[in-house]
């Protein structure tokens, strides 16, 4: 199937994927006088008097805007809010389709880290949580960490936690296989944006050591001149051997290469020369950072792409319907490291041992066990949490 | 009915009043590949490069923003964002089942002006269509104008206009059963808010001369010191004849009254004072500038009010969900003072002459011709205007 052709006629033949209806009927009068006026200020009234009620009369507490300012939108760039509009329309429709949340598009015309904060500060009274997608590096962690402090309903960056958390439950599944324990293996990672950073700090919260980070110039060490925010925090927390060169160095001898960067650009000679039993997530979208069978066939093990025509498809849409799910429900007022860690262990628990081989390390985004038990994973780390 | 009560319940029951579904079907690995990825980076792309697109391949040109800070909801005052959701659901809700139109309640936190604009500014990208709702005067003004001005999507304050278009309607159809000439009668309204504004600049459109507005203080004229703002412009634009005192000296001798100020403020005496024929609009929410029954008494002909349970209830929402139909179908990049005026004939000329009369001067909510007749008679403004 072609699907650039058929995603544009089914696109344009819908007029856009969401549609917001009623969940009360209007036939007559009295519908009216109860949805609308005068029955609807006594709901009005008595959140007045409590705002915690607007979660008992109203849509809030189901209710996710998917904010983003279309500045780093899947392999397309920067092409802005407007033409951002179909994938956050497609976030919404999943979210609803396999978490039962009401998503909701805010597609932003500003690209400014303050102007997007105030306005999810601004219109935070109608929504339950905030999912952030696709804004820029290093833009979107100040965007997600101040926006947070402000508010509280949970704020999510999906590119980056949602990235995390799948990759995380794949791993912790291929390690099975290899038999190898996460504490003692190497990971290098390709792409230290939003996506790479952020499974960084999970695998540390998951008791990874021994991390190597890649971008363009070569591996992220503390010796490098010129590294600021987020690079600078990488380099002070990975690379403890302080290893130097280029990603064919941080590769050699890796238990696991994690790619969220770009087509192409591992080689049949890097995979070789990994650790025996080599896993490898290929993140790089539509086109990964190797084939998976160049990958195969240089001797790695596990290999894992987010595309849905390879075995082990890493999709994020395994976690961000539960991880909200859970969240909403508990009405948590973020979501946290150990909330995010329960999320993974819950997507890798849905594979059994009799199930599991090297190409079946995930679940299917279409088995409905997943947003459930990442919902109730999440929901219960909370509640342990805050209790 | 107790509506507070059965609206409490119902509200709780449903836990709010919108829902966010998909128009497309999710239910394989192709259908995810249609409305996620990789298919959707073709509408995206097709919008990047030509920003129009997103007419075609998005649910903006049928997205419309219900946008308040809750600073003047019904008769409950300054009660916030949060408190108002109620009111902006119904309102979404509303324009669903009327006119099929996808709106969604932006209730936002700041109730300072500028920040209002810019969050109307900043989240547009996903919106064919901003209805601005329960904004206190004198902000409304200007936060419609400068969204406005500064968009190229309609925006539409619903308590200034789509008052004044139903207002305007129900006079339309009145003056045929006084049978007089709407550019000799004397108007008297009470109130000059965002609403009695709105109706006093309309009736000018509809060649209304003589208008007398009244506040708290009593009639506005420009003898009166102190007028800034709107006021100062009604000052500049009504009273022609300068006459100053009370509203029982703004009412004597007019032949219509429109109220939309508060509660009981109208009595028999003032009414007995009027012209012959007396058409009253006792619009206070929920309790009347005068009862019905009593403005009867005292000699109006025809009387008219916000409620469903008198006759000729004066609703907004024979004007707002038809409006924006038609607007979204123009694709008008705003709503003119001719498409307000087409509006308000199209609302009266679903009365026929058979059946007008002093307690059926308005069609029924749940006429099912009101908003594609309204929608309809926009559409051709638009055009006509524009072409």
């Amino acid at each position: 199937m072609d699907y650039n052709k058929e995603a544009l006629k089914a696109h344009e033949a819908c007029k856009g994927k969401v549609e917001v209806v009623s969940k009360m009927k209007l036939e007559n009068k009295d519908d009216l006088s109860i949805a609308y006026t005068p029955g609807v200020a006594e709901p009005c009234r008595k959140i007045a008097e409590n705002k915690e009620d607007v979660y008992k009369y109203t849509a809030k507490g189901n209710l996710v805007a998917v904010l983003s300012d279309g500045s780093a939108v899947l392999g397309l760039g920067n092409i802005g809010g407007e033409a951002a509009m179909p994938v956050m329309e497609g976030k919404a429709v999943l979210f609803k389709s396999f978490g039962n949340v009401d998503a909701f598009p805010i597609c932003v015309s500003t690209q400014d880290a303050d102007e997007i904060i105030q306005t999810g500060i601004n219109i935070a009274p109608t929504f339950g949580g905030i999912n952030l997608e696709d804004i820029s590096a290093p833009k979107c962690f100040e965007i997600e960490e101040k926006l947070q402090e402000a508010l509280d309903i949970p704020v999510f960056h999906d590119d980056q936690h949602g990235t995390a958390i799948v990759v995380s439950s794949a791993l912790i599944n291929a390690l099975k296989i290899v038999e190898k324990d996460i504490s003692e293996i190497k990971v290098a990672i390709s792409g230290p944006g939003a996506a790479g950073t952020a499974i960084a700090k999970m695998l540390m919260s998951l008791n990874v050591k021994n991390i190597v980070m890649c971008d363009r110039t070569g591996i992220i060490d503390i010796s490098r001149d010129g590294l600021t925010g987020h690079k600078l925090w990488l380099a002070e927390h990975t690379n403890q051997e302080h290893i130097t060169g280029s990603l064919e160095d941080a590769i050699k001898g890796a238990d696991v290469l994690v790619g969220v960067s770009g087509p192409g650009i591992v080689t049949e000679e890097m995979v070789a020369s990994m650790n025996k039993d080599a896993i490898l997530f290929a993140m790089a979208n539509p086109i990964p950072e190797i084939m998976p069978d160049l990958a195969k066939k240089a001797g790695a093990r596990v290999i894992g792409t987010g595309r849905s025509d390879f075995p082990n498809q890493i999709n994020n849409v395994l976690a961000f319907p539960g991880i909200f799910r859970g969240a909403l429900d508990a009405r948590a007022s973020r979501i946290t490291e150990v909330m995010k860690v329960a999320a993974a262990y819950a997507i890798a628990g849905l594979v059994s041992a009799e199930e599991l081989n090297e190409d079946y390390v995930m679940p299917s985004p279409f088995d409905k066990r997943v947003a459930p038990a990442v919902a109730r994973a999440v929901y219960d780390a909370w509640m342990k949490e805050v209790k």
